[in-house]
């Protein structure tokens, strides 16, 4: 007999977003890992990326946020796109991107799928 | 110079719930295929697995209820699990299941990770 595992929920546990005090990391959590897949929860609590910094990803992602808000910037392109809660896209393996912004005073959560 | 798509928002264009005519069968949106993941989005409307159906998948499932609610029975349990929004699980392959109930009224949003 198959053991099913039980449920989790996404937005249990979430850390509190503190503009003052902010968490220097987003805080991941893997909820699924296989040879071809990788889910994530990522939390940002009013993270950016670096000043400078792109992300440039070997695998692509498939990406929605669920709740808060975020600017995501891609290098090819000159607007900021600005995401609300259900807003997803996928970003292509090596397209240069990074976060401008995420909501100051609400947790953003994010599902992501990164793709082998 | 990757072309990078739109986004999409899973909460748009959402079909209504209608329990006195409900649609005969739930809708489903494919969000990103690939050789070894196909993720979708799925709206219920009310409807159930029929009496006596079981779900038996080839691939596993990673789903996420993002709105609306739904009773979800596996062979292998007594108990139907009530899911709430936010509530994830991953269904391996073979592992025997079914949709008792969803929300009389308002619209399920699922989104399900179909992993080869």
């Amino acid at each position: 007999m198959t053991m099913i595992p039980p449920n989790g929920n996404l937005f249990a546990r979430l850390p509190h977003a503190a503009p003052q005090h902010a968490a220097p990391q987003e805080d991941i959590t893997e909820l699924l890992t296989t040879p071809d897949v990788r889910i994530e929860r990522i939390v940002s609590t009013g993270q950016a990326s670096p000043s400078g910094f792109w992300y440039d990803q070997d695998e692509s992602e498939w990406v929605v946020l669920l709740t808060g808000g975020a600017g995501l910037r891609f290098e090819s392109e000159t607007e900021v796109r600005e995401l609300k809660p259900g807003d997803y896209l996928h970003i292509p393996a090596h397209a240069r991107h990074r976060v401008e912004w995420t909501h100051p005073s609400e947790p953003t959560v994010w599902l992501a799928v990164h793709v082998r």
